[in-house]
């Protein structure tokens, strides 16, 4: 008789991180465990320090990373009641772009005596937003060099993302631009504290270091143009090696396996990114079924069999979700966000105390009423900007619209009305890449969101067109760790050939499907073309009131 | 030694009438006193009736004007010590249009036990919105015949007037238009209570019935239009005598005298709208000052030199407020009701648990931190339309608009944009007077709103440019009625002369005066604007995506 085998996926998040045990044979979930970073998000000062961070400033202790493994590992076992001789393998998926100085045999800068005290020496995470103005002049420089890679990321770098995080320390503290061996992904980091190999995993590297599979880095030239002391900055800093997804990166070293209770030499693959994980975690590893992440933005995710402009992505990368196929990513910036403002900032107090007499939470109030109304009821209609347009818009300075409110306007109209925007916003996405050649057929959901909220799911159905599923897995990054763990170890190890065999043998889909009706749908076009109307009028330049609104309160705020 | 004199205003309001003893050398405000209507506003069924009223009925007891005389006058003069040999006239004023038909002798139809239980019997009050596929069909037709009037009523007769009202009932009950003898504003029936005369006011006539003092009513082939049996109304339903207000109707009856405790004989002015007394309440008797009624609408009203053609004014009357000069009205139909929804629906339960600890409403605390912001703070522009827009644009179909939200908005940052909203549309109406000849130089307020909310009148007057005054009196239509009664008693009684010598002695401002302040108006013109950017877009026709929304609001509805 045979041993179940298993593999742990390990999920970094933005607050803590997620390890899960899973069967590999059946996808069973057997354990998981959480554990909060220590540090958490650092943006208010360093640790150990009163003196405050500059604006914009998110960051974090890489050793916190090294701390989830030491608590989260023991933990699965455990509860799972799982020999570590039958795990075969362990995956990690990160936050993206979350990037760190190191030295040249890997050690975090920040670790080090002389650097601790400088913000610039830390991990900035992907919510690290000062490096706006490096941002700006890059695309700006890429612009009018005409850098064809432009397109293949909704001609937009964006603040979040590697090269302008570099250039704004090369800008900011020189001094720890130099003093660095190399700057990596979190993702590949935490690889490298594995396994001891830096093996730069081709997501990141494609969607936030500009990594093309045909063509590389951008050139040098263009680095130049940047800074002249960044034109070797890919091969002073970086590394032009780059692996597939589900490569091992190598065997896990006997130090690690010690701290975590596991197998030395067991499989780790290469680092991988949260939401491109949760893609075959959601069974998903073929064209026309887009993912859709949902919590508390939405990323949007999908494989093409080409490599197409779409207008507005944020990157398409080939081999950059799984091996064979483009990975296009989309998103939402304001989705669970919205409604958690609404209800924070503007649902009365009858609303909240008829919601606790119902054993029920706002939300599930506001959804049980809005979910009596038929489409267009309301008579509202609303821009779903409250955090700005990632897709297919690519523009932060866009701001909130609700339209079409009366004197009997209600809490829950407006609930529904901004649900109803999310759902728009998502139809502009799934349009962008329907007409441009990448076809989306159905939508697979994962995340928070999906099962928390009936009336959401219906209303994307009608408002699509498509129907909707909804992944097995409540932590579709984790889960999808631990495919990849498997796909890593391989066959012979009793793991899988290729992600696709892992994603048709491991990953599942609940039995809910959300199918569009109708009459419903008929009413959502008439809508969702006056959606468009608007989303034109403010989004492309007819009338920029937003921009002027944010530079005018930009300024206001800067008199007080 | 001489006596004081005084004199009695009553203001018969929506839901109930007040009664003002005011000392008419001085205008002191002696006694005052409140009586409410018994049935209230009759919108669900007649009194000892259980049939339901049709859809957007409003109705009235006139047997309640009677009740709030007898109730209201004994107090007035009781608490204020004052002897009915001292109160030397009794003076009126109504809302509008609120009429009935009556017998050839005055009483009402719906008094006799033959009409009692047909609703068309019974007083229709200004917000009965019943007659409106009349009102739309009178407007086609006067412009198909380009009648020259209609430009004098901002093209559009309003649903809620004279014609509109007693063409309803012809069409829907036409026993009731000719069992009819006459019909009434109450304005003018109430007089003929007092004084058994009918005496017709030119301030309803004006306004409400398309009366003019040049060219008297619409021809009788215009009402042929509507209706071959309307040819005649004028003078089958109305009379064509009309009377300049603060003249003497009559003397009080022996009767009238009895059932209030004064002395028969004594002045009673013609009858008067409530807005309008309020005008020379304020002081104002001369162009230039804008008197804005500021309560859950705002109610506009300007004294001008010439008749001009202002753009979606209500109306413009000679003598219609003051004698000698062209009367403007124009309004705001959501100021008060505004800030109440948004308190009623959108602020949450801190808000309010603060408020209470602080000892204070939930309007005063959201004003408290609002006003603690710079203009253009907080980011935001809303049209004030959640009722609509009376002026300018004269369309009940436009709605609410609220942009620049982001997941940082507060609820005073709504609070602030929607009193602001308010502020723009207020000027919108102004510089329509301006700009067409009608100068407005200073602002003077009544109303609830003025003496509640000081960030508002300070940012009204940031808006607008203009200096902004306070109204002495807090009830200024009954004050306003009391002064036109010293007129109609007449100097030798110890009255007045003129309305202009009234406002002379008897009213007067508060000492505050609401100054603008430079910085300030220089946001405001930036945001203003805007404002009128997004008024002309969604109000005048480039997307009517409101009207859309409200038409399939209805469709959905009636589905239901």
């Amino acid at each position: 008789m045979t041993n179940s085998k298993y593999t742990i996926g390990v999920d970094f998040g933005t607050e803590s991180g997620r390890a899960v045990l899973v069967d590999v044979a059946t996808g069973e979930e057997v354990a998981s465990a959480v554990h909060p970073y220590g540090d958490g998000v650092i943006d208010e000062h360093l640790p150990g320090s009163d003196k405050p961070l500059p604006p914009d400033f998110a960051l974090q202790n890489p050793q916190d990373y090294i701390a989830v493994l030491r608590e989260t590992v023991p933990v699965v076992l455990r509860e799972g009641r799982v020999s570590a001789d039958d795990v075969i393998g362990i995956g990690t998926d990160f936050t993206a772009c979350t990037m760190l100085p190191v030295t040249a045999s890997g050690t975090p800068l920040c670790q080090l005596p002389e650097w601790r005290m400088n913000p610039y020496a830390w991990v900035k995470i992907w919510k690290h937003h000062a490096a706006q103005p490096e941002a700006n002049r890059l695309n700006e420089i890429a612009r009018q060099r005409g850098e064809a890679w432009l397109d293949l990321y909704g001609r937009k770098i964006s603040s979040e993302w590697f090269f302008p995080k570099i250039w704004e320390t090369l800008n900011k503290a020189p001094e720890v631009y130099e003093a660095s061996g190399r700057y990596l992904e979190a993702a590949d980091w935490i690889v490298l504290q594995l396994t001891g190999e830096e093996k730069r995993n081709a997501c990141t590297a494609g969607y936030k270091a500009i990594w093309n599979k045909e063509r590389g880095y951008p050139s040098d030239d263009f680095f130049a143009a940047l800074s002249p002391r960044l034109r070797h900055v890919v091969d002073e800093k970086l590394s032009r090696q780059v692996y597939p997804l589900g490569q091992r990166a190598g065997g896990l070293t006997p130090a690690m396996a010690e701290l975590m209770g596991l197998r030395a030499g067991i499989a780790v693959p290469v680092g991988n990114v949260d939401a491109h994980v949760a893609v075959p975690a959601s069974t998903v590893v073929e064209p026309g079924r887009l993912v859709a992440i949902m919590g508390t933005s939405t990323c949007i995710m999908l494989l093409g069999e080409k490599e197409r402009l779409v207008e507005g992505i944020c990157g398409v990368v080939e081999d950059g979700i799984v091996p064979g196929f483009f990975g296009y990513e989309a998103g939402q910036s304001c989705v669970g966000d919205h409604f958690a403002w609404f209800v924070e900032n503007c649902v009365p107090p009858e609303y909240h105390e008829e919601a606790q007499r119902r054993g029920l939470n706002p939300h599930q109030w506001l959804e049980q009423q809005a979910a009596q109304q038929q489409p267009g009821e309301h008579g509202l209609i609303a821009l779903d900007w409250w955090n700005g347009n990632r897709s297919v818009l690519v523009d932060v300075d866009l701001t909130g619209l609700l339209l079409g409110a009366t004197l009997a306007t209600k809490p829950e109209d407006i609930y529904r009305a901004l649900i109803e925007a999310t759902a728009y916003g998502a139809r502009v996405i799934i349009e962008a890449f329907d007409h441009n050649g990448v076809p989306v057929n159905e939508i697979v959901t994962c995340g928070g969101l999906p099962g928390r909220n009936k009336l959401l799911m219906q209303i994307y159905a009608d408002v699509t067109g498509r129907e909707i599923k909804v992944a097995g897995t409540d932590q579709a990054g984790a889960f999808g760790s631990a495919m990849f763990a498997a796909v890593a170890a391989g066959k012979s190890m009793g793991g899988y050939a290729s992600i696709f065999d892992a994603a048709r043998s491991m990953a599942r889909l609940q039995d809910v499907v959300y199918k569009p009706r109708r009459a419903h749908k008929a009413v959502y076009d008439q809508l969702f073309a006056e959606y468009l109307t608007l989303h034109n009028t403010f989004g492309r330049g007819a009338n920029d009131v937003m921009k002027r609104l944010k530079a005018l309160r930009q300024r206001m705020l800067v008199r007080v």
